[in-house]
């Protein structure tokens, strides 16, 4: 028996860099780049970044955040670290240092950058194409005095690239097309993340974007999967106790015994991502065998049911999610997606992380 | 016109301190103890735990991993500090380093414990009354031989103190009061956390446990909040634009504009925190007006509609947490509570934290 308490998160680094592989052999001729932000949507950035430029020959990187740039920069030093969220008064330090370059999504950021221009650096200007989120509007390429040579990357952001047939995919690359053709001819292009490879050719231009799908995240759920599942979560079974007829669990007594249960204490809570929507709803795993979360899921602590589940012991590991269970399994049963599930696992120090 | 791209979250540590002292002098003459683990429950453990020694005396901890211990152990040094998810092979070292004191919730614990013992160290027993998360049975008490004089605190935790005339509060307290006479007549013993301690002095024994409620959550609903709100969340505005009437916004278009809508985009997602399931649900404040969420929350944006509210610019602040709009009422919104929004808001090291 062994006695242990913390949760596990384990990351494939070798199916890591086949995803990366594989999705940059579909956009032959693009420039893959790589999408860390977000501490590499909780993963570890600092581990991905360098896997993915030692083992991949990744050289551009992009981060929401200049602090994010700067976990990276001394793993990945002579590559191109772009900042999506942009540049601004409470980032601007570390731009220079680092020689970090801005995504410039507005005419206001715009005019922040031509007052603080950095040597060397020319950013990247994202334009709004139907997302309606970031990036200069056709009426903002009007109306603002744009020198196409002062930068190194056209981008813009599909909104529904994780439905093959929608209308807006084509629309959106017919508006890329053409402001690009009417503003910057000569201006490398970037459109596609992870789910728009999956929508040809037409999508790929000159760089493509790749993050969730490097982790393992179905990013276009119309199709089976192809990409490799690379995280594995696990929690330790703490204590075995059982509960009688009518005895509660949890706080609030939301989950009342109707016969005599055995059940697990699992060292995983919401406070390390496990969301707590899933209380007396969602499941964990023994093996393939499940056993239904009991009770409120607490900060630290999870309730199960391991009635039907022989031969466990203290110290046992209790699986969250693996290959048979993803991410996106758990994201569903928790009525979100694996994007927020996978950022929300990452955070907490208290995981012991373990990269294969 | 300020630029800024990064969310902030701002701490009063004063009001921290008068909460502390607020909840203690409820509990006259018994230790007040502090809850730091999950990293204070987002907000800093380092400073929150360093203030409350400093200014507020306090000489317990309570943390529920020893990776969190580590952190606050070299401002609180001659503090005790214990361990709540108790001790483990992938943690004694630590616990031998830094002289922690395990809280000790299984006999598997236990005999670990007693293979593995630390000088000058004397565990807690955590004993379950009716919580059924961890802590010994009353037939684990029968079971095993256990030395009283081996442990320097008795505990066990409630399960339905938030709501004043649970029956199960009486019950927990007559099986703790019961089980200690038996087995622990002498040992210190704590039963009530931030909530336990609102009710009466029979809960309060030697020591009380003060997490939740010194960091603003109101840990009894059932009565006017008497907590101060210590948190306040801001993001700035990233850019402003306009949606033309059957205009989409965020991704898969879930959000589709009926009328002319002026829109801001906020530099903060669920990926900083931001519950995704408040897409097209929630919203955020400038000033006490309130601008809905359109769209889906992405991990970095949130795109709001400002339609109603004049004169904003890019670079103000939004609120998302303030002391009319608290960290409780955004639970309630994304159907949680407090303590998981608190938890996840201040995992991400893109906010700019701000201790007053």
């Amino acid at each position: 028996m062994s006695i242990l308490t913390r949760p596990i998160l384990e990351i494939s680094i070798e199916k890591l860099i086949s995803n990366f592989k594989y999705l940059s052999s579909m956009s032959k001729g693009a420039i893959s780049a790589s999408v860390v932000k977000d501490n590499a949507y909780g993963i570890g950035a600092v581990e991905v970044a360098s896997a993915l430029y030692n083992q991949a020959n990744c050289r551009h990187f992009f981060v929401a955040h200049a602090v994010e740039a700067e976990r990276i920069y001394p793993f990945v030093k002579d590559a191109s670290i772009y900042v999506l969220q942009g540049i601004g008064e409470d980032s601007l330090e570390l731009f220079q240092k680092l020689k970090l370059i801005p995504v410039i999504s507005s005419p206001e950021q715009l005019a922040f950058w031509n007052s603080n221009k950095i040597k060397d650096i020319k950013p990247a200007l994202q334009i709004d194409t139907g997302l309606n989120r970031l990036g200069f509007r056709e009426q903002d390429l009007a109306d603002v005095n744009i020198n196409e040579q002062d930068f190194s990357l056209l981008m813009s952001h599909l909104s529904c690239a994780d439905i093959k047939d929608h209308f807006l995919n084509n629309r959106q690359l017919e508006k890329f097309k053409s402001l690009k053709q009417q503003y910057f001819p000569n201006t490398p292009a970037s459109l596609a993340a992870s789910d728009g490879v999956f929508l040809g050719k037409d999508f790929d231009f000159d760089m493509v974007r790749l993050g969730a799908a490097v982790y393992g995240i179905n990013t276009v759920p119309y199709r089976q999967n192809i990409i490799q599942n690379i995280i594995k979560i696990k929690a330790p079974i703490l204590q075995i106790s059982t509960l009688d007829t009518g005895d509660f669990a949890g706080y609030d007594a939301s989950y009342k015994a109707m016969s005599k249960r055995k059940i697990a204490i699992v060292s995983i809570g919401y406070g390390d991502g496990l969301p707590r929507i899933l209380s007396n709803t969602g499941k964990v795993f023994f093996g393939h065998e499940s056993a239904p979360i009991i009770g409120r899921i607490s900060m630290d602590n999870t309730i199960c049911d391991i009635t039907n589940i022989p031969n466990l012991s203290v110290g046992d590991l209790a699986t969250i999610v693996d290959d048979f269970y993803t991410i996106d399994d758990l994201g569903t049963d928790a009525q979100t997606i694996g994007y927020e599930i996978l950022s929300r696992f990452g955070k907490n120090p208290r995981f012991a992380f373990k990269y294969a």
